[in-house]
């Protein structure tokens, strides 16, 4: 497998940006002398790197970098909104999700990573343990706010990551996704603002069209996370009821706020006493030695609702997730009673005891490496079949990457046209309450197992070809 | 043991009235050579139906049949209601079942029945066995509606009661609580008006306040459920969205609809387009011959949303349930996906391995009789320690009875001086919007191996009497 490895050093060079687009590439027999490595092996890689479309190689001439190799990673930008709207896309977002359900479909668009990276086996001797010495009265007294077992893991982990939260704040929820929704529950009214990202998870746009509130969306680069200065704007005009948001690997873009900016996003909310809806769901997830602190870090004022979950990075279908509401806990706790009463038994005490015995961290360095070099396969495929123009994030985090196509391009004819051969897309549509990112797309990395992701990708990279041609 | 049958046979004969209040029982000596008994037998029978307040002994004279023995059972009524009402109860409620949660005491106002009455031991090896096997994909294909053969199970356990119901109508929810939420809201808008009994399940009134609706109470007979003459004047003359009710062993009067009102309701309200939201969580849990069918059985439009749940007769804290929701089965399903997504796997899969595998049957049968027997001491306790003019239902299901005291008498002063002695109570006025069922409470009869119960009945008594006393 060393020309493995071989590859995945030269494809970092070109990523990086240290060979450039069109520069000849040294000869199979210059290198393998050069790096003690047979020219066998040096020419599996070069072929490697082929059929990434990373490099091309000439006939008689050797191996040159492919051209457009480094404009792609430059971030696309999302532009600023000036209206609050209310959300009617709900449907419409169902419909296009719905249709990439189908098991034999490619799951580019897919909201999860591949099942097969997390470690079932252990889990389920965590949950067959927990089961078997279940004290009955569990039942009751492990009532939401959820086993206090479970919450001082929980807590002791933001701990070691620099974050306090205590145990006592803590309310289990039914994945993060019942988490937000009751947050944002507790700090609404019907009719009520919510700032949110353009593009945002559409989850937030669906959460926002339920409760009957507007949504006011402010824009937010692909790479560093909501413009803080558009916020601030905002903020002097308006009288939001609360700001939804992702700081860390957002989806849809993978977008990361700096700890400095998150520090600069809480304090500018704490000013105008609009609270914090914090999505961390892909936190521990990063690609980069730690972890990226949540806006959390930086509440003074118990104003951030900061939400997590196992079901990104450990448990996927557990559904055991947490909210960390701050001065809200009370409210959102009782929220939670009458939701859905509490989250389930053999789900909190299986992760109870896989926290207490079972080695996280170490799938979770594993879990990461993994997506990582998903997301470099990806972006290799996508500056090697994707049309001229197209730009795309490269994400520290998570298993997002954020596509803008020319601007010819109608990503719901894409995602329409992909479906037909059997690939699946989340068009740019579904990720705002308006009109905007008709042209953007989402891909998801997290299925590296899957051997018929890079031939999905060439394909999607024709159809965007195709599409780009006048009719 | 026999000495406890043979006081369970005396304890039918009061019950059902054979033996009037004041009339003596035969000698100790009389009886054991009538039934061919040890004197012993009959007098630790007698001293047991004494010590439950059954019966009373006078000295040189014998054992007597307890005064206040039958008028127990005549069934209180409930007042009819005129006018839609905002909720504002929901803290309320939250205080009074919080305070009820110290484990030391006597769980009489409990929610709940005692965790200790569920196959706990089975239900382990059932998860043990599923999340071994399990294919990891499942986290991604059991997404709501829910897992397919789970579904089946239900489906088919509802064909065998006579009930039609298929399992692609079916949604796995979070217990029935979000079931009975997601139905709620999706046939009500903000504003709207719902039909709830009076008494009802406080759930009803929470999530009433938190959607933003109003409630309209309809009288209900704490015996034969809802009154639907009652109903129909409304229908009339208001345009409700919704009516939500318990038809069978409802919480908490422990009243059930016949098979002819069910009809009637759901013809009822078909006619009037009223979509009826049916919480049938007790169904399973009969004491009769057969289950009782449930309003869904009658429906022919579609319009009946019909929950159920395993918390409540399997698997408590599993947190398992389902809706039926007819023709609003779609919306649903999308409320679930937005709201927690999908309902934990490792619950899902338990349920589905125990009903293919286990002997869910058996498990009912004995878990409806220790009720029943729970019920009966109830009763007998009632009639033995409350003052007289007390009146207290005698549910044919479920493990709520529903009593209400002289009318002097205030149940949360009861409640509150209950708690001081460690007996928890719920009482009557957070089962309604407005200020009725003052001096009534509900008293949970499913923790029949708790030895301090019947201590507590004694005390509770006690205070109900204190509190007749003019200050």
């Amino acid at each position: 497998m060393k020309y493995k490895e071989y590859a995945e050093d030269i494809a970092r060079l070109i990523t990086s940006g240290e060979l450039k687009p069109g520069q000849r590439l040294p000869s199979v027999r210059e290198l393998g002398a050069q790096r003690g490595l047979s020219p066998v092996t040096v020419l599996k890689a070069y072929h490697r790197l082929e059929a990434r479309g990373l490099i091309v190689a000439r006939p008689r001439s050797g191996f040159f970098v492919a051209q457009r190799a480094t404009q792609l990673l430059m971030p696309p930008r999302s532009a600023p909104v000036t209206r609050a709207t209310p959300v009617r896309k709900s449907d419409f977002i169902y419909e296009i999700l719905h249709a990439s359900k189908r098991p034999e479909v490619v799951p580019l668009g897919s909201a999860f990573p591949s099942p097969e990276l997390f470690p079932h086996a252990r889990l389920a001797r965590s949950v067959s343990r927990a089961m078997k010495r279940m004290d009955p009265w569990r039942a009751v007294t492990d009532l939401t706010p959820g086993s206090a077992e479970l919450r001082q893991h929980i807590a002791l982990r933001y701990q070691i990551a620099g974050v306090a939260i205590d145990a006592d704040e803590l309310v289990i929820t039914d994945g993060a996704m019942e988490g937000l929704n009751l947050c944002l529950q507790a700090v609404t009214q019907p009719g009520d603002t919510v700032i949110i990202e353009s593009p945002t998870f559409y989850a937030a746009l669906q959460a926002i069209q339920r409760l009957g509130l507007r949504a006011f969306e402010v824009a937010t680069d692909p790479v560093h996370g909501m413009d803080l200065v558009a916020l601030e704007r905002v903020l002097q005009r308006q009288r939001p009821a609360a700001c939804w948001l992702m700081t860390s690997f957002q989806n849809p873009t993978g977008a990361s706020m700096s700890d400095e900016r998150k520090a600069q996003l809480v304090q500018l909310l704490a000013a105008h006493d609009v609270p914090l809806i914090e999505d961390d769901a892909y936190g521990e997830i990063h690609f980069a030695g730690r972890r990226p602190l949540p806006a959390k870090a930086f509440d003074k004022t118990g104003g951030v609702l900061h939400c997590g979950t196992f079901s990104k990075c450990l448990a996927p279908g557990y559904r055991v997730g947490w909210a960390a509401p701050g001065r809200f806990a009370q409210r959102v706790q009782r929220l939670k009673l009458g939701a859905t009463l509490s989250t389930s038994l053999p789900a909190q005490l299986a992760l109870q005891d896989y926290l207490a015995e079972a080695d996280y961290d170490r799938h979770l360095r594993a879990f990461r490496a993994t997506l990582q070099e998903g997301r470099d396969a990806l972006l290799e495929a996508v500056r090697a079949f994707f049309p001229e123009g197209t730009k795309v994030t490269r994400p520290e985090g998570g298993y997002f990457a954020w596509l803008e196509l020319p601007s010819s391009i109608d990503t719901l004819e894409l995602h329409r046209r992909a479906l037909q051969h059997d690939i699946s897309v989340a068009p740019g549509a579904i990720f705002c309450a308006r009109e905007d990112f008709s042209h953007a797309v989402r891909l998801n990395y997290g299925h590296p197992e899957n051997r018929r992701v890079n031939g999905a990708l060439k394909r999607l990279g024709q159809i965007a070809a195709e599409l780009t041609q006048p009719a």
